[in-house]
């Protein structure tokens, strides 16, 4: 069994893209993020939901929560939503350099070479690409049930 | 709305509890991982799915992962799963230097604080918890759409 054939099906986002559209896939699918391709379909990066909150929340408020408080519910999402609408994909992405690196394997890579780069990066989720055709991505569970079923170990 | 209304069921697994077992929790549910609980009952810490592959793929295969194509396909999973047998949750996690820090809120946490939480932590879950009373657990995307849905933003 090859990378390929493990991999699922994920939702893709453009740079260039709407950045409220994404928050809205990320959380309609209850995704933990989209991935983020450039106009030639190549993988970028993968913008995880927790870098949408990142974004939108105040930052005052995330380095002191209990302030969350001065807000209530449909004020604070007001604040929220009005810091993405009319960004791009692009603008709600950390820094290059503190971007999450982009854990990518072929669609050749065994189970095994999977399971490698995902414990060395220590990513839950692994990009199954080859140049600019992607095949979709691999989860940790999906691996490790992969693994399971394949040697299902002692029996209690 | 508080963290406690919106926190959904996940699964727990005690520090003393069989690792293969909560492997197999992890990879039959597709989890992201599972929530590690003390004997009273107190949350330690997640065990990540991701971790689970960092303790039982061999460690030079995680250094050089073109290493792993000498194994075949049940060789890897035996010699995986091997090294799970017989081991406790506490084995499987990291040194606790080096422990995911548990991000934790307590039942009344506003949505705002969650979110504000889960962006300063860059966490993809947060704990909802009063001492041993465990409400579950929240996402970024859960919190992303309740967000959304407080304040939809502009139409396209």
């Amino acid at each position: 069994m090859r990378a390929r054939d493990l991999a699922e099906e994920y939702p893709l986002v453009q740079l260039t893209d709407d950045a409220l559209s994404a928050a809205r896939l990320i959380a309609e699918q209850r995704r933990p993020g989209v991935v983020v391709v450039d106009a030639d379909n190549h993988p970028v990066t993968v913008l995880p939901g927790s870098q949408v909150l990142r974004f939108i929340v105040p930052g005052y408020v995330q380095e002191d929560p209990s302030l969350a408080r001065v807000y209530d519910e449909r004020g604070g999402a007001e604040a929220c939503v009005g810091k993405l609408a009319g960004r791009t994909v692009r603008e709600v992405l950390p820094p290059k350099d503190k971007r999450y690196e982009l854990p990518l394997v072929s669609g050749d890579a065994t189970v095994m070479e999977c399971a490698a780069m995902m414990a060395r990066l220590h990513s839950p989720l692994l990009l199954v690409a080859d140049g600019d055709t992607i095949h979709g991505v691999l989860t940790a569970s999906h691996l490790l049930d992969v693994i399971l079923k394949t040697n299902p170990g002692p029996s209690e």
